[in-house]
């Protein structure tokens, strides 16, 4: 008999699951996890490895533990896209939007503590809330997968959780959501509590609407995630960050690892930043190429959510695992996130999206003999 | 009045409670976290760059999840250096071996569970512990800093914590733990519970003796952490792993962010474990530097705790403070770690350690005149 986890002494919680992570797959066209499609310009991947060979000279040294610089620019970034002015002390990093999420558990969930979110959402919402002793409450959304504003408030009545998650745009669902919809839920998490509330925008980039940043205001229970995964092409860099009232930027240091975000990561995500315009040049063609998506998927006669993000959420499917795998056999891999009927495409290069819309237009033609 | 973190809904345990980290002072010379003081050579610098801007043409795509490669060479380096043959399956890495003890401790300890550490020892213990919902138990420790193996085997029996600290070479006074102490509380922590016993190397290359790691052969609780942060001169990479039974590896994986360590760290880490050797060539000067200090210190009447490690506890003081700020105010910053009576230096430079040592030498002058 071999020994394996459930030999060991892990957390009961823990037994019997499985490590999350979508199927890391040697297929032709990766259209999956949501990644930008486009490899850095040669610009950037040299700039790269010049800012990284001047951080590497002193890499026996620990890294700027406040990661001021890279806050300053990152707050710069903000301000610019937004309208909406902040500085260093409104913002802070950690390795991927993950982390940045698990740090605010920690500091405003844990044991005794619970957070909800509404579901169909980020399923690391979920897992994370779990990873730091934080209770779940899976919250409602409607059919159409937009949040049912009335049943939303009278969840967060009812259960006055301590973190309140809204993604928006909403993954995997594409969808954005309104900012009358997040004030209604601030509002009812301030009655109920006072709760912390965390937009998670790791796809704003993409949207046909704004940032909901500026709501930050006047409100400090409110903070902004977001991520250099998507819209800057570097999902490889691990590099999430927020936005909110100081006091939030304080509290989340009192639980981060010293040294957390690594010399090497500061100075890549400073170089990415010194290219914001050129990225976000990729980011224009993928909101057209994602409209594309949709508009042929629904010229196939497929049901697609509207779609703020890079991907599309499309159906319906009898059988959504037996469609995925046929789309795989023809060299394209989708998300099946597990929502019956469902599939999700992420936005690829125009190529890419060709050799998807020629997979699934197989799928109709099966389905039509 | 200013909104400050007391004005947010924080955990009560964090109310009052100040970020860890040693002060970041501009000073000539810095020995107070126990950095390498050497450069990385030059030819390493390039590699590194090299093979960043390698990995930065893929930064569009997450990296590997299970980063395989750099495990792999992980896996080889523990082999060479202990003797003990490891493979990928016993080896994991995270973002400093802080994020590795995050991780073990949000899998075997975490809320209703408790950890044990013999203090004074390496004061992240407590506060990761703290940081993911795990009771902290202060356990004994010798007037000498050695453990009181007794007290130690009793404080487990009596506490059944669920995970034990056992930091060798110890992390703030240096002396390593011999091997017989770890096995009479890893016995200890068996027939108490069964728990988890973490033994920290952090400091293992710079010590007189052998690393622990071999203990892991038959014993799937006990878990060996290291870092890439001091004999590989690289604290500004943080990288940390661990090497245990696969089973370990397996349930850390179930509490791991998905993508946690980035194509840059994995990379760079790779480019720094093809140059060991030349790395390991800068253990030695510092080995002999640190041995040097003891002699020096105990020749100007300090007293001094043996030291494995690449720093040295040395006092006492009547008041450890002012010795700091005195020391400071001569252009060296070592480090207060709280332990009253005594002071902590890490080696540096053959230079900086002359530079500390004539600091110290005016202490002595004052207090005798």
């Amino acid at each position: 008999m071999i020994f394996g986890i459930d030999d060991l002494p892990v957390r009961d919680e823990l037994r019997g699951k499985s490590p999350y992570g979508a199927p890391q797959l040697d297929v032709p066209v990766r259209l999956n996890t949501n990644e930008n499609p486009y490899r850095l310009p040669e610009e950037l991947v040299e700039r790269i490895a010049e800012r990284v060979r001047e951080a590497a000279r002193d890499l026996n040294r620990y890294p700027d533990r406040d990661a001021v610089e890279l806050r300053t620019r990152l707050a710069e970034y903000l301000t610019d896209t937004s309208g909406h002015e902040v500085g260093l002390a409104n913002v802070w990093a950690a390795n991927g939007s993950n982390e940045v999420l698990q740090q605010l558990l920690q500091t405003f969930g844990g044991p005794g503590r619970t957070a909800i979110g509404f579901e169909p959402s980020y399923s690391m919402h979920a897992l994370i809330s779990r990873g730091t002793g934080t209770g779940w409450i899976s919250g409602p959304r409607n059919a159409d997968f937009t949040i049912d504003v009335e049943a939303a408030v009278r969840a967060i009545a009812e259960h006055k959780p301590d973190v309140v998650f809204i993604t928006t745009p909403n993954n995997p669902t594409g969808n954005a959501v309104p900012p009358e919809t997040v004030l209604a839920l601030y509002e009812a998490a301030q009655a109920a509590k006072p709760s912390m509330v965390v937009v998670d925008e790791a796809y704003i980039e993409f949207s046909h609407g704004d940032s909901l940043l500026p709501l930050i205001e006047g409100r400090p229970q409110l903070v902004v995630s977001r991520t250099m995964s998507k819209a800057f092409g570097a999902a490889g860099l691990r590099l999430g960050y927020l936005a909110a009232h100081p006091a939030v930027v304080d509290a989340v240091q009192l639980v981060r690892l010293p040294y957390h975000l690594s010399a090497v990561t500061q100075a890549t995500a400073l170089a990415a930043l010194e290219h914001t315009d050129t990225l976000l040049k990729y980011v224009e063609q993928l909101k057209a190429e994602r409209d594309r998506l949709v508009s042929e998927l629904r010229a196939l006669g497929f049901e697609v959510v509207e779609s703020d993000a890079n991907f599309v959420q499309f159906g319906r499917f009898d059988d959504s695992h037996a469609a995925w795998q046929k789309i795989l056999d023809r060299g394209v891999l989708v998300r099946d996130n597990g929502i019956p009927g469902w599939l999700r495409v992420s936005a690829g290069t125009p190529e890419e999206n060709d050799a998807f819309l020629d997979a699934v237009r197989d799928l109709t033609k099966e389905q039509s003999t």
